[in-house]
């Protein structure tokens, strides 16, 4: 049954890609990025050091792989939330009152890690994926005349994901939903229009 | 006259100081940081190389100086804009206007200099100065009744400063405009409070 070994071998690949991740993670978190060898990382992954190089590269590579799967399944959560509405307004409002709490644990990496992962290029492609995501909400929220239409859903879209990226210097989840309750409020009709 | 003597010394480190500056930072805009040196920035000054190094001990240096000065001319213009109104809610208004416009000119940095320039302690100190400025600006508005009193002037600066920086995503002064009128509607007083 050559597929079925095949799918084996692949689920026994990504089983030991995630556990190089999530070890390389938590070791980056206790000792900082500069500190942490391939050789810690293949002796607490239980993994040999010519393995682990079969997968990464460098500590660097794994970083940002663990990264990468972090940002995308934030992006599968926010599309999740937002396939629970039917309403627009309800939509886009549940999508950015997620997207604001998500930020405010975002910054939360230990050390000079915070600006190493966001000059990757990976994150350039996943705020695109999300501007994208709540640029469609914002149009579809405007064309059911739930938020003001005189400017663009995109410029929209930018001054809702700039303004909850202040969660990230917000004490408490009261502070994050007060947040949203201002961003929503900017993105009302504009009652002198 | 030793004071006039004092002055006259201290203009003139000031006028070699500003020149410094001012050559470091055309020749890194034209070269990237790590393509300029010191003796290139004393020869383009107009200036011996152990003069420059009475001055500066390196070219990083010299660059964030000038970003402290550029830094302080801005909050300096900001502070000004505020002192041209008396009523709390124009002048709120004025400075959010004002620091839009400044953020859409800010991250055009060439190159890698952005993240290099936003890492230093100095960005630190002078965003704190902004963010009391704003605070302060934001506390009178709510005290005046221009503004919304449901949350903490500290809360309302954060949402305001975050989403003014979405100015540096935006292709014209006028979606700067509009995007200063989306940040202002959401500071309003809550219609439904």
């Amino acid at each position: 049954m050559p597929k079925l070994w095949n799918e084996t071998i692949a689920g026994h690949r990504e089983t030991v890609r995630e556990t190089i991740m999530d070890t390389a993670w938590r070791l980056v978190g206790e000792r900082g990025l500069s500190a942490v060898t391939m050789s810690q990382i293949a002796e607490q992954a239980g993994i040999g050091r010519a393995t682990l190089y079969k997968y990464f590269p460098d500590v660097e590579a794994i970083v940002i792989a663990w990264h990468e799967r972090q940002i995308g399944a934030h992006l599968a959560r926010l599309a999740a939330i937002r396939d629970e509405h039917t309403d627009p307004g309800a939509a886009l409002r549940a999508v950015l009152t997620g997207y604001a709490h998500l930020s405010r644990h975002r910054g939360a990496h230990p050390g000079d890690l915070t600006s190493f992962l966001h000059r990757g290029a990976h994150t350039d492609t996943a705020q695109q994926h999300l501007r994208a995501l709540v640029t469609h909400l914002v149009a579809d929220a405007a064309a059911a005349g739930a938020i003001r239409t005189d400017t663009a859903p995109d410029e929209l879209a930018t001054y809702a994901l700039h303004a909850l990226a202040a969660a990230a210097d917000l004490p408490d989840d009261a502070a994050v939903n007060r947040l949203v309750g201002l961003v929503t409020a900017g993105l009302l009709p504009d009652p002198g229009a």
